[in-house]
C-alpha cells in the first residue's frame, strides 16, 4: 500500500496546477485541499473534478458546442458543479455532474446505512460524513451512437478515532442498436484498465468491489471507452424509423431512471438536493408507444433479444 | 340505505342490456354478475365498465379515431380491458383501463394494508380479496386542451363473516395554460354531482371520503367535466413555443407519474401486473430541458404561479 501511495502522488501532481484545467473551482477551498493533499477525500475530489473536465472537453471537441457550467451550494454543507450541453450538434443532451456534500449523520442513520463494518460512536451521537461523486449521462442525437452513463463515488464517515469509507461506481453503455465491435471496444477498454492492477481480479470487477486505485483507473477510461465510438458513428445516416426506435428506447431509459435507479430515487428523496442536477440525466425527448413490439428479424428485435439475453462481449 | 339501494337498482337496469354497450365483455362472467347483481362488487364492476365505455365513445366521437381494445387475464385471478388510442387527430395518447383482480391475501398482508378497521381472521390465515377500478389519462395534441386523469376504485376483503370494503377515486385536470373558465366548469361540474347527494358535505369531498352512491355520481361526471373543454379548444391555434411548453409540462407529468404516483408505483411493484396497461398513462412524447424557467409576465409563468399557489376555482 505504501508503494501505491508513492506512485500516485507522483502521478497526481500539484493541486493548484491541476485545478486550472477544471470546469470550475472545486467545491472544497483549494487551500484546504492543499493542506490535506494526502487525504483520501482530497484525492477523490481531485479525481472527480478531473474526470468531469476531461470528459466535458472531449465532448465539446466532438460536438463543437460548449457546456453550461453551474456551481451550486448546499446550505447543509458542500455543493457541486453541473455541466450541461443541450441540443448540440452531436448530443441531444449531455450532463456531467460533480457533487461534494458533508455534514453529520446521527448514529441511527449511520447504522441504517451500514450492512457491514463496525458500529461507530461519535461525539453527542453525531458522526461527521462526506459523500462525493461524479456522474454523467450522455444522450446523442444519432441513434447509432449509444447513450453512456457513468458514476464514481466515495463516502466516508468518522466516529471517534475510527473512519469508515466506501467506493463505488461503474460505466454503462446503452446502445439503441447492437454493434459487436462497439461492445467489445467498450468492455475491453475497461478490462484493460482493471488488468493493469490485478488481472486475476477482473471477473470480480464487473460486479464491482474495489479501492481508490481501481476507481481512478476506471474513471480515467471514460474518454477512451466512449469517444472512439462517438467518432466512429458521427456521420452514420439514419432513417425516421431508426430515430423513432431511439425515442422509444429513451422512454424505457426514463422509466428505469425514475422508477428503479437507486441514485436518482435516493437523490430526489434527500432534503436539500438539487432537483435540476438529478433530472439532467433525462433525455431532451422521449416517446412511449403502447404495446410497441419490433417485427421479427429486424435490427430492433435483435436489440431487444440482446437486452433480454445478456452476452459476454470480451 | 334501503331506499338508496332501491333507487339504484332502478337506475342501473338489466345487466345483459348494459353489457351490450361496453368496450368488451366484463372481466367477471356475465352469468355470475347476473346471479350476484345486488352485491357491491357487481355494481362496481358494472359502473367501471360503463364509465370506460361512455368516456371512450365520447373521445372517439370528438377525435374521429378508434380505440384499440385489449382484454387481458391475470393468471393469479381476474384481468382487465385496456383501451388505447394513440396519435389520433385530437389526442396524442388516450388510455382508459379497467381492471378487476381477485385472490387471497395473507393475514399479515391484510394487516399491513389496514390503517383502521378490525383485524380479519380467515380460513388457514388466507383472506379472499377483490380489487377493481377504472383509470384513465388523456394527453391531447393541442396545448390549449388540458390533460385529464381519473381513477375510481373499490377494494374488498373477507374474513369469516366479516367483510371490509373501501372506495377511492377522483378526477384531476392538468392544464398547460391557465384558463379560469375551464377550471370553474371542471370543478363546478364535480361539485354539482356531489351536491345532488349532500350539499353540506361538499367541502369534504375535495379531500375524498365516501361510498358507492358518491363514487357513481363522480364517475358519471367524467364526460361532462372534460368533453365541453375539449370541444371549446378543438380549433385553438398554437405556436411552436406553446407546443414546447406542453412537452416540458409533460416531462414533469412523467416525473410525477413514475416517481410519486402511488397507483403506478404499487402497480409496477405488484407481481403479475400488466406493465403496458400501467405505462399507457405516459404521454406519447415528452421533453426535459435543463433549468427551464419561463420569462416573467408570460402565460407560462402564470401557469407555474398557479401550480405553486393553488386557487379555489368554485
Amino acid at each position: 500500500a505504501a508503494q501505491e501511495t508513492e506512485t500516485e502522488t507522483e502521478e497526481e501532481g500539484d493541486i493548484l496546477e491541476r485545478c486550472r484545467g477544471f470546469m470550475a473551482s472545486p467545491v472544497t477551498d483549494v487551500r484546504v485541499l492543499q493542506e490535506r493533499k494526502d487525504e483520501m477525500s482530497t484525492r477523490m475530489e481531485m479525481l472527480i473534478m478531473e474526470t468531469q473536465a476531461d470528459f466535458c472537453k472531449a465532448l465539446e471537441k466532438v460536438d463543437g458546442g460548449k457546456f453550461k457550467v453551474d456551481q451550486w451550494q448546499r446550505k447543509e454543507g458542500g455543493g457541486g458543479i453541473s455541466c450541461v450541453m443541450q441540443d448540440g450538434k452531436v448530443f441531444e443532451k449531455a450532463g456531467v455532474n460533480v457533487s461534494v456534500v458533508f455534514g453529520h449523520l446521527t448514529e441511527e442513520a449511520a447504522k441504517q446505512m451500514r450492512s457491514r463494518g463496525k458500529v461507530l460512536k461519535g461525539k453527542d451521537g453525531k458522526l461527521p460524513f462526506c459523500a462525493m461523486g461524479v456522474s454523467s449521462v450522455i444522450h446523442p442525437k444519432n441513434p447509432h451512437i449509444p447513450t453512456v452513463h457513468f458514476n464514481y463515488r466515495y463516502f466516508e464517515i468518522e466516529g471517534g478515532r475510527c473512519k469508515q469509507w466506501w467506493f463505488g461506481g461503474g460505466t454503462d453503455l446503452t446502445p439503441v442498436y447492437v454493434n459487436k465491435e462497439d461492445a467489445f471496444h467498450f468492455h475491453n477498454t475497461l478490462k484493460e484498465a482493471c488488468d493493469e492492477h490485478h488481472p486475476q481480479y477482473y471477473p470480480d470487477f464487473k460486479k464491482w468491489r474495489g479501492v481508490f486505485q481501481f476507481v481512478k483507473s476506471c474513471a480515467r477510461t471514460v474518454v477512451p471507452c466512449y469517444l472512439p465510438i462517438v467518432y466512429k458513428h458521427l456521420n452514420d445516416t439514419f432513417t425516421d424509423e431508426e430515430k423513432d426506435w431511439q425515442q422509444v428506447r429513451r422512454g424505457r431509459y426514463v422509466e428505469f431512471n425514475l422508477v428503479y435507479d437507486r441514485g436518482v430515487k435516493f437523490g430526489l428523496a434527500t432534503p436539500g438536493s438539487r432537483i435540476e442536477s438529478i433530472l439532467m440525466s433525462l433525455p431532451l425527448t422521449a416517446r412511449w408507444e403502447y404495446m410497441h413490439e419490433p417485427a421479427k428479424g429486424t435490427l430492433e428485435a435483435e436489440m431487444l433479444d440482446v437486452l433480454r439475453n445478456p452476452k459476454e462481449w470480451v
